[in-house]
């Protein structure tokens, strides 16, 4: 991974440390418009209008475009976003990664609301790029320490009883270039390696008990139809606990680049482990140490050891308005929202700082409030003053786990690692409005 | 509205009904599949895979795709569904409206899900076409009998406290064509002016809380900005308790077909009445008794008088699989999937038949149950025999209403109105598997 060259998408590059100014005075005023956990706004602060000299006086949308007959319902048989949005897409780091086809683009996170991603912003990362697979060619095998080996067709598994899941997908390395700084300039990029959507298809316990597993049988391989044939080894009691074979998510059919028409859903487990394309489950009673579980996806400690088989995803959050991308254009009322998820179940609660962490204030947080999913969170009472602000999330989970501040992630993780970086995030609000991604000292 | 054409896309007319076999002993063991109230599926009867002769052969997909490096993360920043997947598409039934600009299109229900419809298969329903409405020249004016008139900008909106919330969009039309006999040979023509995503806006009760609410006021006129000034009288207390001025839908913002930059949501209440590009919101102390609550979106009953302000949407459900779309491809088990919403709360449970209403067996409701929200049901353990087998599926909401007949329905209402049609849905299976949308006698 090459961190010198500058990257080809906005988001520049910063590695920059940050003292805390020490005027808690003024500090105090930034935070007048908080109470003392966070809650409803106070309805004075939220008066972003302005009143009409004269009423009879109408906005001028009642000028131009409604006076025009617009476009019917015959333009497009599957939709698209509005023209004005078109810079809301997936972006692509083209330094990172030596091709397009072993790479990764990153879900517009600062553009996004509530909990679910749509399919067309969902992130990719592909180790051989995205298979086309035909629907009625497609097989999925279940071998190994089994009463029955097993092939399904895409038919089989669109027969069996369904269930429907709203889950989170991170990438291991989400946030991997920011181990050693603050290095990208953007919430796409620091934290896009993450998406949601309901999610339908077969409990993989369904599958493993048509083949019956063997009583010795305590690990599955699971291997996809890529190029790069994608495998890991999976435990068994995961298996069948929640893990799921998948042909929809977001109510329509898996897209191409997710793995379509089938990947696996392991909920909590980092991306790596969700097989797209699944072809082939052997069952057998120890981990394979394939390439994907040693070489890679194991996290590089400071003694040279590593740690491996670290799949639950810790928990994590992130403001995503305001960040980088979108930089306060005003002094006064500011809601910050952000996200929240944990691999281990549920976001118990979320604080929000915007003094660099001298203050935290309680979140609110928006139902539904599912396991192994994003969770948004809003704080409503800031008000801006034009003074430098340090804002930051911290995301707790229903076992009580507190996301930690990068220097403590480090002082036990080290830098040598660009896996499960989940340490607190800051951005600056710099006097101009500007957000910048920054570490604090 | 012309019924004597044929439709341009698929979906052919029919307008039979149909006496019920008497053979009962068929019957009985049409079922024997099934438990006495539904529930989990027999792990006998799910088996739609085969063994393999050899293990070691490996399934066909090792040969081809995965051999091939595919297309990477730099092809599609803004992704679409695969291209096995063409022709789920909204569709538009030409001969049904005088022109594409006042019309509708539907949602292709039989292809979906879980309870989140993709934003690109969202149904659209215009009376003046897609306004083209810039951002950066939005207004919302709200005046009459409030404190202080307001203006506020798309910008000035998106500064408010923020909520989402998942809320199903029905169009009071929707099965308007089959008050008079089973007309539509399928789900997505049928049933496909409804869907369901996640918004993110301001609740209208923010906004008015601005503007001061006169003691006097009742009424509010809610007022489009597209060509057709689409307009309509919005109880004042609907407008406080749930109502929102939103800007982003599953995610992202609103797409330009669904109001593009602020549409109103009205939850539970008919689509008509949730405004796209809202312009315009009037404070006043009685209904305008306009033309889409008058002349259109009234019931006419059979005493020739008209049920006005008929808003709620009654609790309401079909069966998405099997139906005209998605035959029986061969004998033996068959998950039956469905969809089931009540603009009045939650759903409480879903009864499904296959003989036609002799015998009901509750259904399995997907998690989470959302108010005024699509809710997933399915039917798991149904092993068909290969006889004709008449499907139905019934919805009960958390007020106690329960989905009517079609006939116990127009013995109240007649056949007059194009509104408000929420009787169960018949769908018979042929001995070839087909499945036809047929009228019980």
């Amino acid at each position: 991974m090459n961190k010198t060259k500058p990257p080809a998408t906005p988001g520049n590059i910063h590695t920059k440390s940050v003292d805390l100014p020490t005027d808690t005075g003024r500090r105090k005023a930034l935070l007048a418009g908080l109470g003392a956990a966070g809650g409803a706004a106070a309805a004075g602060l939220m008066t972003p209008s302005r009143a009409l000299a004269d009423p009879a006086n109408l906005p001028p949308n009642v000028a131009d475009w409604s006076k025009v007959l617009g476009p019917g319902v015959d333009v497009a048989p599957y939709g698209m976003p509005s023209k004005f949005e078109k810079t809301v897409i997936r972006r692509y780091v083209d330094w990172l990664t030596a091709t397009p086809e072993s790479s990764i683009n990153f879900t517009p996170l600062y553009a996004l609301d509530g909990m679910v991603t749509p399919n067309g912003l969902c992130f990719e990362r592909h180790h051989g790029g995205v298979a086309e697979v035909i629907p009625d060619d497609y097989r999925l095998m279940i071998h190994g320490m089994v009463d029955r080996p097993l092939v399904f067709t895409y038919q089989d598994l669109k027969r069996f009883p369904p269930q429907s899941r709203f889950y989170f997908l991170e990438c291991a390395a989400n946030g991997g270039m920011e181990w050693r700084g603050a290095q990208l300039n953007g919430v796409q990029f620091t934290h896009g390696m993450v998406h949601c959507v309901q999610y339908t298809g077969v409990p993989l316990r369904t599958l493993l008990e048509e083949a019956g597993v063997k009583p010795k049988a305590k690990w599955l391989l699971v291997e996809g139809g890529d190029s790069a044939g994608m495998n890991r080894s999976l435990p068994l009691d995961k298996a069948l606990d929640d893990c799921m074979v998948v042909y929809s998510m977001n109510g329509e059919r898996l897209r191409a680049e997710q793995g379509y028409p089938i990947r696996l859903v392991v909920p909590g487990f980092e991306g790596n482990m969700w097989v797209k394309w699944l072809r082939r489950i052997e069952v057998g009673d120890g981990a394979w140490m394939a390439r994907e579980e040693t070489s890679k996806y194991t996290d590089l400690m400071p003694d040279g050891r590593a740690r491996r088989f670290t799949w639950e995803m810790d928990a994590k959050s992130v403001i995503t308005s305001p960040c980088p991308e979108l930089p306060c254009k005003q002094k006064g009322p500011q809601v910050i929202k952000g996200i929240a998820w944990s691999g281990r179940g549920k976001i118990a609660r979320v604080d929000v700082t915007v003094d660099g962490g001298r203050n935290w204030h309680q979140a609110r947080l928006e139902d539904p409030v599912l396991p192994k999913c994003l969770t948004r969170f809003y704080l409503d009472g800031w008000s801006w003053d034009g003074n430098p602000a340090y804002l930051q999330s911290r995301a707790i989970d229903e076992t009580g786990y507190v996301q930690p501040e990068m220097a403590a992630l480090q002082a036990v993780r080290g830098v040598n690692s660009i896996y499960h970086n989940n340490a607190i995030q800051t951005w600056r609000i710099n006097p101009t409005g500007e957000v910048e991604n920054v570490r604090l000292a």
